[in-house]
């Protein structure tokens, strides 16, 4: 197999990111808005052009088919459209167009496969604009629930079924497998630093961290900031300050690979004068290894009682939610690997610390990822980038990979 | 001179109480709003009842004039009727019925005293509805400018003009003294706790803290929560947690009587999985000496320093506002220890946390002002309450004080 046409890759990457384009070489094409609706005509033009058969589920999952010479279950690539509000152009629809470009150059080169291949475009990836996030890949697996995510709505109101009838891609397709992928393969932006500090080119994505996800509420006295002295207080505020600290130096001293974050946090009243009554905030912790998010999430409440008992208030904490770490299948990891090996791109063995569609599809059959590097791990903003030659190796990369995968025994059918 | 009727004073402050009450025996009565309007009207019959003539400034500060038997400066007494939201019954209410109560037993008792006697309800002193606060006050001695205070809005868009129209009160008097008076006293509840802790009635205030109130805003990097390892963040709103572990820790340092308080934070993007960008708190400061504020606020930019040095974020920081402590009359203060001492009231000389609207009125004439106890230092609330024997005890020496400034050589006229 030839190398891809990276000039090909670059006009539709150009022209894809025409559609929902911000002043500032951005992306605003949230899910199922007015600017997914065009890019989704596009892209089902694109499949057509190709002669794949096309089928759209009844959540707006998009699907390219192209057969393969025996009867073998298919190997599915992809990833997703949508963008975060003023979010990035790689994000996502690099992964689409890493696919496309694949498919692209087997027909160009009259290349068949043992296996089928499925292109797929998942419905609202982002989250942005209607939760939960992984829509489409979640409810393709059973996980979400179909009429439960088709009901969700937006800040407006709109329910995601209303949105899909509006851009016209409800569609009549069941969602899910009507038969099971043989593995699954998603190139995406790193999202982080690791790959730019390493000097490689290309992530070979074994698996995605564990994750925790806290709500912690503090309640003290909303005394008069003036007439009130210092030992009289009870602080909400003061006493998060304590645990916004506690929770930043937890992660190093738990594991190298932890991260934890405290994302959300509000004070009430909010007001100058008034020492805060009430203060509620986020934690987010993640790891590889699932009894270190258990014990941070313990040792978080641990702080809060020791920061509520210094300060004389009160507090609660919930678990939002917790899903362990994804293990990508070796199998697929070792594809990506020889497949980098044979392109001569340096490449590293890593987790990821992000959730995405691939996460879910592990749950269903053999999967991992590809990433290409994110210049100074900016992302979900304006600023997202990643150089094009890495782009065009990371592209390559995932062909190899594909047609190793769509083999009858796995095997790459050797470069042309 | 007897004592007050406290069955009088009683009927007052629950017939007062119960325009724009609330369900939990609190009070919702916003300056300029119709609530405001209705005490308002209740306020000029019962001046009018008395046989004081009634005048209304362009801003709505509503006076009383009980003439005095020489030609003399007058002495003003009285405080506010508007509320905060959901505020409590006590706040500014309280010194408004003393000084009533203060006329009606110089009325009752047929006493005429040397010095004119005014009354007053000072507009918006809460500054709840519109700022600033101490609208009405800080107008009348010039430090605010009519106009802008007239054009100011509510978050409705109604501007003061506006809201005065609208109940009545856009009067036709100049606002300021047209004869500067001799003293203003003014009793109020304390907001605080000291009095209580001390076991004593009656504060004798002889000064305001002095304050500063400052903003600060940090700016970090809003990475991914997940794919960002701890050592590459630039987290905003783990610097703004040092600065208010630091902000807490610097009152105790600093003096004794020193205050300092983060009331108002907020945090960009807001997102649980985005390590936060962008925070922006206050920083409140008050101290009697205002060497002390200065120092504060050198220390909170050195923190932030600090903060932003340690984290590799950014920060800027804005004085909204300082102004220097209040020292109330020594005269008016003695006088108000005599009353206390005559009525055999327990009471101790304090500073005031909080400003009033006697804070202004020191600029102009010697004013001091009496406190009595708040249970719990609750203030700004609807479980703000004072004990109705302090309640009377308060009255009392208020009206034993106003008498003895009254007189002409400032001295008590007797206990009839």
């Amino acid at each position: 197999m030839g190398l891809i046409d990276p000039d090909r890759l670059r006009v539709s990457f150009e022209e894809y990111s025409s559609i929902g384009a911000t002043d500032r070489d951005g992306l605003h094409r949230l899910a199922l808005s007015e600017a997914d609706g065009r890019v989704r005509d596009r892209f089902v033009d694109d499949l057509q052009e190709l002669g794949l058969s096309v089928r759209i589920d009844e959540l707006g999952n998009v699907f390219g088919r192209r057969p393969g010479t025996e009867d073998l279950a298919p190997v599915l690539i992809g990833s997703h459209l949508d963008s975060q509000p003023k979010g990035g152009r790689y994000d996502g629809q690099l992964g689409v167009l890493s696919a496309l470009e694949t498919l692209r150059i087997l027909e160009d080169e009259g290349i068949e496969t043992a296996r089928p291949i499925e292109i797929v475009n998942w419905t609202n990836e982002e989250g942005a604009r209607f939760k939960p996030a992984l829509t489409g890949s979640g409810t393709y697996v059973g996980t979400h629930d179909l009429d439960t995510v088709l009901a969700e709505t937006d800040d407006e109101g709109t329910t995601v079924a209303e949105a899909l009838e509006e851009i016209g891609y409800r569609g009549t397709d069941p969602v899910g497998p009507d038969e099971v992928p043989n593995a699954a393969l998603e190139l995406h932006i790193e999202q982080g630093p690791r790959l730019e500090e390493a000097g490689h080119t290309i992530g070979v994505v074994e698996g995605v961290l564990g994750m925790a996800w806290l709500e912690a509420t503090i309640r003290g006295n909303a005394d008069h900031a003036g007439p009130s002295p210092m030992h009289t207080r009870s602080d909400a505020l003061v006493a998060a300050a304590d645990v916004v600290t506690a929770v930043r130096r937890m992660a190093g001293r738990l594991d190298d690979d932890v991260v934890t974050t405290v994302g959300e946090l509000s004070v009430e009243p909010d007001s100058v004068n008034v020492i805060p009554a009430e203060t509620t905030f986020t934690v987010d912790v993640r790891s590889y290894d699932d009894e270190v998010v258990l014990d941070a999430v313990d040792r978080v409440d641990d702080e809060l009682r020791a920061a509520c008992d210094r300060e004389g208030t009160e507090y609660d904490l919930t678990e939002l939610w917790r899903i362990p770490h994804t293990e990508f299948a070796p199998s697929v990891a070792d594809a990506i690997e020889a497949a980098a090996d044979g392109s001569d791109h340096p490449s590293m063995r890593m987790i990821s610390g992000a959730g995405h569609d691939a996460s879910y599809l592990a749950e269903l059959t053999d999967a991992a990822m590809i990433f290409v590097p994110s210049v100074d791990g900016q992302t979900h903003n304006e600023r997202e980038f990643t150089e094009w030659n890495d782009v065009v190796a990371g592209a390559e990369v995932f062909a190899r990979t594909t047609r190793r995968l769509a083999s009858a025994d796995g095997a790459d059918g050797g470069n042309p």
